[in-house]
């Protein structure tokens, strides 16, 4: 008899769990032995987490067990973070030593967040976007709340929170921030004016590549909560107490929240892939160039829009659609056939502002307020779906209403 | 027509609240000016605080509007910080520079932590048993464990919580941490066997003073939900890192909860009434020595219990009978007549061990277990009945099932 071959996916993030999802639809349980190796033993929903952070929804509606998701008799999952890809021997080299042989490769790691070399943001600002991160961001916010009529230094001085970047995330999670602010100043009596909000983008616009229209809607509503922005305006340092702008400007700050994007995950590099900030220029079939046997998807992948030359921003949507066509080429591989291209369909974007208020486009078609918060919940909810069907919706899916 | 006396009661603790609802039931709008002076526009259970402050119960639940007690018709309240008593000048001076002129005081301003000397403690301990204080001990504590899987340098070490002080607050408060503490390992994700839990007592025995066998129960019980006793062990230093013992031993602690009894406010010192530890021995009638027109009540005074040749600890309990004697010597200085004697009547005594545990003697008779807890929710309730009836009871009253 034959040996099966070695399927090993790793992280169970957009990307990761899509393929796995499909592969255990797909592949009959004699065709291969699927592994999944990931750091935890549940899946979260990165784009939903500037809701925890801010702690408008609880850090539990994001994660999910992946063992409720997956069928352990099809696809084994071994928790375990992942130190290296040994593309030469076919093995994967994980944090407790334990070594895992493959014949074909799914990279699907993630992301971590970009500094740009500024100094100080590891140390100093809340940067993981995660389900530990943002548990432990959402705690600081509160306890800066709770300090405040107790330290005698504060008194007089203001609760000042520096969100830099106004990309999605940024933005995103300053909508939950200011929802959550008056809220906060009613619980533990902080005079609401006494709270500061700032926004620090270094490119010439917010949401940069976004209907300016959209833009300027949002950054109206979100200045009159209380946000001021500082555009065009690129941070030079964070330390203790708080950031320094470019043009010298110091901003005190009890909370530094970092959302200028994203780069690929470490091992990329470790690994020895040739990538740009960690993500591989990945061929049409999404596997690495010069790799018959690593596909690479998601955060750690790099794929270019025909139409305008440049790369697509990593999102949720891309990587889930890679999933879909991964596992439609690891069986082409196993059974023989065709691999197809990847081409990614976007659907639309939708930035959520907090409460009942988003921003977004479907189609050629802007959205605002209502529609487009209801929009945005409808594509939470259909990713609930593709994972777990109505159950799950029922589960952890979110009301528009 | 002749003027009408000032009546300035500082404080709405337990004592002085009880005084005005006094003063406001039995004394005519023409007799007096009654001026309540307290630092919040809320009065609050500081008997309650060892479960907010462990995060058992919302703080909200502890605290209520005194304009939602009082009749603000017949009681003036003062919303500031007493600085000094000018007892020669008969002038009560705050922080924000008002002078209140009285023609009778009531000092109720409560206590602060007695640190006994040990250095580190307001710098490193929470020590503030208030609402504010206990918001930001909870919010401190659930910081510890949403940072615990983000901070490489926590990995592999422990969370310890360290109880100074084995007295009814550091007891109450212990009970109830260890109720949360497994609640907050499942939401963080943080190991059980990680947590550790110390309470340590200078004193040869867990609350000095309690009844050996319901002594034994509650520290059998604590032990059992992982808490190490270290007893007849004074502090030498609270620091950074955590606690120094008189015996040498280093107990790391990223939370240090100081409940080691209190002394009376400050304010006592700073005017100059004869003290110790900020506490006034006062006459019979609770009258300050020497002074025709200061009722001294609560945790700033002294009574002397004749049995047994010792100072009743100070208690929410003697606080409350306090005000009622003292409303009615005030109309008795004001309309003529008798003072009385005040005389505590110690109606029992329950610790909350946290979930349905508990200890207590009323009467002659030691209570345990549900008994116990039955009696403690009584004992929270009646209170409650006492400041503002049925309706309050309903609001914000505590079921014992």
């Amino acid at each position: 008899m034959e040996r099966k071959p070695n399927v090993v996916i790793l992280g169970a993030g957009y990307g990761g769990m899509v393929t796995a999802l499909n592969l255990q639809k797909e592949l009959g349980a004699n065709m291969a032995n699927v592994t999944l190796v990931n750091k935890h033993d549940y899946h979260y929903q990165t784009t939903w987490l500037h809701e925890p952070a801010a702690g408008t929804l609880e850090p539990e509606k994001t994660r999910m067990k992946i063992s409720e998701i997956l069928d352990s008799n099809k696809i084994t999952l071994v928790q375990d973070t992942v130190e290296q890809v040994h593309r030469e021997a076919k093995k994967v080299e994980t944090t407790s030593g334990q070594e895992l042989p493959y014949d074909y490769l799914v990279v699907a790691l993630g992301s971590e967040s970009e500094t740009f070399g500024v100094p100080g943001v590891y140390e100093h600002a809340y940067h993981k976007w995660t389900v530990d991160g943002v548990r432990e961001t959402k705690e600081h916010i509160e306890y800066q709340f709770a300090k405040y009529n107790n330290d005698e230094t504060m008194q007089g001085k203001d609760l000042n929170f520096v969100v830099a970047g106004a990309g999605f995330t940024g933005i995103e999670f300053i909508g939950e921030l200011t929802e959550r602010v008056p809220e906060l100043c009613e619980t533990y009596d902080v005079p609401r004016e006494r709270v500061k909000m700032f926004v620090i983008e270094a490119a010439p616009s917010a949401l940069p590549g976004f209907d300016p229209e959209l833009v300027e809607y949002a950054m109206n509503l979100l200045e009159n909560r209380g946000v001021e922005f500082k555009i065009n305006m690129p941070i030079s340092e964070v330390n203790e107490s708080g950031v320094i702008l470019k043009d010298g400007t110091e901003i005190d700050a009890c909370t530094v929240v970092w959302a200028t994007g994203v780069r690929g995950n470490p091992v990329i590099e470790k690994s020895g892939f040739d990538a740009m900030r960690g993500r591989v220029k990945v061929e049409e079939d999404l596997r690495a160039p010069e790799h018959e046997d690593v596909f690479i998807l998601g955060d750690c992948s790099l794929i270019i829009n025909e139409e305008t030359e440049r790369p697509y921003p990593p999102t949720a949507q891309i990587a889930m659609q890679q999933g879909v066509t991964c596992a439609k080429n690891i069986k082409a591989l196993i059974q023989g056939g065709e691999l197809e291209s990847f081409q990614p369909e976007i659907k639309g974007t939708v930035a959520s502002l907090g409460g009942k208020e988003a921003i977004g486009v479907v189609g050629n078609k802007k959205l605002y307020g209502n529609s487009a918060n209801f929009m945005k919940k409808m594509i939470d909810n259909r990713y609930l779906w593709i994972l777990g069907g109505a159950r799950l919706v029922l589960r952890k899916g979110k009301s528009p209403f």
